[in-house]
């Protein structure tokens, strides 16, 4: 019934790519704290936080690396 | 007699894919602390601390290149 | 004389692959703290701590990254 | 309309790939924080860190691995 | 006139293959902090630290995967 | 004008090839902080703190992962 969230890894350009990974890095929070409430209220902690931020880019990282391999690196782009 | 709980990497989706992930990020926590009972109770804990979560998020991306990489990122799907 | 920890990372099934790989993960602990007695005792502190068991269970994504590998993903099984 | 911002991983030399890596991790870090006044005030904590400068030096690790997979290692350079 | 440290990753087995993990490990931080008495006080507060004892495994999984990928997993052995 | 600090992931040896790595590290944290100065006045921190110098491992296992790609391991050598 419902949309799938992830149909493929394949995106047409690395900049869609990287955004299919930083949605990757979020679904896993969201799965982990389901509650939309708190993630906001959480949301305004990490916020203001140098090494949460950096934290996340660490996350979108690994999982662009997996997003990127899928593509094989728009080389063809 | 049990059922393996990992018979294989391959899944039909990426989203199976993702899902998986986040099983074997939660089975390698539950080796370490059998313990429902305790789980349980440090899950109240790290549900409402964002870097907690964040760093879910980052076990469930290095678990994920594993699956992604198993199932040849679903390229045919 | 004494038999090897680590004659092979091949492994049978996913779910073997996967023991391995907390094995792995162990076993660099023990190399850096050889002592049973501290072992057991740091045990009883970061059972009980969620940051603890999620760096754990990191460390094990990163070793299944690696025995995965080397199984070819149990793609035959 | 706007340019897009990674247009391609694809750079001519080791360096430009590595200022690339770069690129990425801010670019997830202003994804997350899009207020360049906060991010702003919250680099002249980090910039004093010495455990943000090295978790920062972890991102550019993670995608400049992506960035030279990307260019074959730039090997014909 | 003095020895390579590293003179190649190629190991026999796996379990060199992880001790030499192990090493390049020790190295990193040997580079970082020259000084061995200096190494040996901060062991006496590593070797009590599960986070620490954690972290440790978590990089020696990291330079496991590059050892075990250039000696192709040992899968002749 | 300037030489290249990165004209190739190329190294003669596995020994050189973790030396790059370790340059890369640092090179990061330089574009992060470009102040000699501060840079300086935080080794002496971080030189005392036994996580500080594990993270820096890490980072440096992080990097050395590609360099070794990039070398194909050296096998040849």
């Amino acid at each position: 019934m419902t949309e799938p969230w992830l149909p493929s890894l394949t995106t047409a350009t690395p900049e869609e790519g990287f955004a299919l990974a930083v949605k990757l890095s979020r679904t896993a929070v969201k799965m982990a704290q389901p509650s939309e409430e708190i993630r906001t209220r959480l949301r305004s902690a990490y916020e203001d936080n140098a090494d949460s931020l950096i934290a996340i880019s660490h996350v979108v990282a690994a999982n662009f690396q997996t997003v990127a391999a899928a593509n094989d690196y728009w080389r063809e782009a």
